[in-house]
């Protein structure tokens, strides 16, 4: 919805006519929608009036050097903008209702050298917001809303250090609402960014196929990222969710491996935890995926079962009104019951075991978490009590539940961490596990299969297509043959 | 060398006895030569006494993210350690020559996450340094080296920023000298960092050779960029040097292209500026290729010939004692009668129209620069007056002379950049110009050619074997068949 401004129109108060006024409403035109969340996060801020004040990414060298930094937008700015370009600004003012962008001024020097900027026309044809000026007007528009309205009306900001640069003497500024209003508001997903998530899912989802089709080939980790970047690189995704994740062998136990630089020799597995980024929205997903000649070998069929019942039984109990927590513990149920068939753990009760935090040392993190701008994305609360991190470290509060249009990982996983394994031989909850058979497992490194999940009204949808389980061992067969 | 400590072996003062002493020099274990790049750096400092002190890249989030921004170490620390790891520290004691390299204290926690970091141990055996400490023993050791020291030997920083954390009150700090220091020292390159960009630009010619036996396959930049990322972090190279820039027909002109999101359409050529890193050393190669069903078309001819006779005749000069900046000038004269021929410049004396700068409307960067830990390296001065940018940005300075060892580009290039020529029409130099014959050109967009040469004692060695010329279009018309 747009307000008109109908003293634009050439009408005289006397005249007597008929208007046929036609809008062309946002979603005819498919922008961002900036404004419904610039509303949105007003009224999590829970007030009538003020300015948000929002700082874009800046363009900025690494230090000692003329090279820039990879450019990646505030994910703030964004969700207020829809804007990925450098060197942006914005206001929302909330009482006016008005949002309003700013973009770098022209400069031939630039034009040249990288491009030319967005010219406000541009931005106006592609960016949902009420104003479009150049950066040259920032400082007279603010200070002009300062002389009206900063009395009683602060300026919120995300961070003492992203105060706006005009004279602060006497500035009514307010540096801590802002960041909970809006992780209040980037809780739930709309329809674009439910979009957005799931296009990503679908490059993701190319891209995982097309290591399961090249796998046989391969001999060393790089070659899995340098074909998955080519994947998404070449179907318009420039960027990664996050750092991919390609741990053969003992690798795939060290949770967040990076290096990807290891031959696979003899190794029996890989884990693939990758994720392309569409338009700033991310996917999150994981696959793992069998190696060798004799594959899947023995170990890596009895840990793939465990990790994928933790999975599936999870995922169909995804719905609105669930307590994510109950399905973290219900995962650490069934590796406990998993675990002990085959010996790793001791018969003991499944409560014991779960409260003694043996199972722990296998499934060191959390179930999921949400997925939006950020790959663990912001929420009111944490989905579950202890997110990524062993419960010690986050204290008690009260737990959330499932909403509709909430986007989430269920990452279930099972690893034989030789450190891990060895720092649990000093705690009491050795006594549970039989660490001669755990370290059996320790050249398999371990299993995690990841999908995001849309919660819907009913209950949820899998957003995640990359193939798993027995329709990724096909295609694997498929193409050694 | 190593200074052996005589006292920890087990010999009495009365002993007679014959002593065999076996020194595993350096080079034997090809380590990264960053004792000797110490000692340089201080010949350059020209002091005898005082403690470098240098802190290496941290581990960084994203703002507002749980994410890590990429890690990319800091070139002047990786130029006294050889250490890409995250969270390290050096100090070199000048008086004393010795060289101490500070890794992060364990943490069971980052293992399990991240993986290991460095232990000393490891670090003895990879890196080139006397001393190997984790960082709890940073501050005390600070402490006494300044107790004894530090009255008259300044602590040598490269930005204030970046003081030790150690009481400053009284502390002798020097953050001027050594950036100069550094960047004379890292001017001319040692046999090893030699070797390190010869292998830096194997891996680039592999990549650009892939990219021109697919290009007939491809319809968008995005295909080249992915498929360049694959060759080089399949070979092991993760990083890239600078960003890729693949700019098809008049992105070709915009001289830092980097969205790389664009069809091909019916454009007919597509300059690819991309280049691998190995062990933080960069290459810098460009090829511009041929596109569309009648390649190369006549205007790509025309233009790649004049910038190849440019690229040919400055190299073949390359030597020692060489002033960079007469081949500069001479590539424009080579541009100025290559132009005059295809009538986009008028008849004129060439000496005029190079005065005018005329020519730096088609050809605006400089033709070359440093390469080395930074794709534009650093080094005393820049070996052109103006670098990459135009004249009238840099104060006139004496010209330095080209020196065996030094690594540059020679990169000329012609482009026809719609801005550019626009902004041109109100330049004194307009009467140089033939406009519509320029304008003609700008859906080519341009042609740019860059090889990386070492100065060798009596001439140059090309250190880039990405297929260029005859032979690109060989490549080309063998895959397309």
């Amino acid at each position: 919805m747009r307000v008109l401004d109908l003293s634009k129109l050439d009408i005289s108060p006397d005249d007597t006519c008929d208007i046929r006024i036609t809008v062309e409403t946002d979603s005819e035109c498919d922008k961002y929608p900036a404004k419904q969340h610039a509303r949105k996060v007003a009224a999590k801020l829970g007030v009538r009036d003020g300015l948000i004040y929002l700082v874009g990414k800046a363009t900025i060298n690494w230090g000692d050097s003329d090279q820039p930094r990879p450019f990646r937008q505030r994910r703030y700015f964004y969700y207020l903008s829809g804007v990925e370009e450098a060197d942006c600004y914005l206001t929302y003012d909330i009482r006016n209702d008005l949002l309003t962008l700013y973009v770098p001024n022209f400069s031939l020097q630039h034009a040249i050298w990288m491009g030319p900027t967005l010219t406000v026309d541009e931005a106006r044809l592609r960016y949902d917001a009420d104003r479009f000026r150049y950066f040259a007007a920032l400082r007279g528009d603010l200070n002009a809303w300062v002389d009206q309205y900063n009395k009683d009306s602060p300026i919120y900001i995300l961070h003492s250090t992203q105060k706006p640069e005009i004279s602060s003497e006497g500035l009514l500024l307010d540096d801590t609402s802002l960041i909970p209003a809006m992780n209040a508001a980037r809780e739930v997903k709309d329809e674009y960014e439910i979009r957005m998530i799931r296009k990503a899912n679908e490059v993701s989802a190319l891209a995982h196929r097309n290591i399961l089709e090249n796998i046989h080939r391969m001999s060393n980790e790089g070659e899995i990222e340098g074909l998955f970047l080519d994947t998404c690189v070449s179907h318009g995704s420039k960027n990664q969710s996050y750092e991919i994740i390609a741990g053969s062998g003992p690798n795939a136990a060290v949770l967040h491996y990076v290096k990807n630089d290891e031959d696979f020799n003899e190794r029996q597995l890989v884990c693939l935890d990758a994720g392309a980024e569409w338009n700033c929205y991310a996917s999150d997903v994981t696959r793992t995926i069998p190696l060798g000649k004799d594959w899947p070998s023995a170990h890596a069929k009895d840990i793939y079962a465990i990790v994928e019942e933790m999975q599936e039984e999870c995922i169909k109990r995804v719905r609105p009104g669930l307590r994510f927590r109950d399905l973290q513990e219900l995962a650490h149920v069934i590796a406990i019951k998993g675990l002990q068939r085959l010996g790793v753990l001791k018969i003991g009760t499944v409560e014991e075991i779960r409260q003694s935090g043996a199972s722990s040392i296998f499934f060191p993190h959390g179930l999921g978490h949400h997925v939006g701008l950020e790959v663990h994305d912001v929420s009111a609360q944490p989905i579950t009590a202890n997110g990524h991190w062993p419960r010690e470290f986050v204290p008690e509060m009260s737990t959330p539940l499932l909403q509709e249009g909430m986007v989430i990982t269920i990452e279930p996983g099972i690893y034989f961490n030789r450190l891990a394994l060895e720092n649990a031989r000093r705690l009491p909850l050795a006594k549970y596990i039989d660490l001669d058979k755990a370290e059996q497992y320790i050249p398999l490194g371990g299993v995690r299969i990841e999908d995001d999940l849309l919660v819907t009204s009913t209950g949820y949808e899998n957003l995640t297509t990359a193939p798993k389980g027995k329709e990724m061992l096909e295609i694997i067969r498929g193409h050694r043959e």
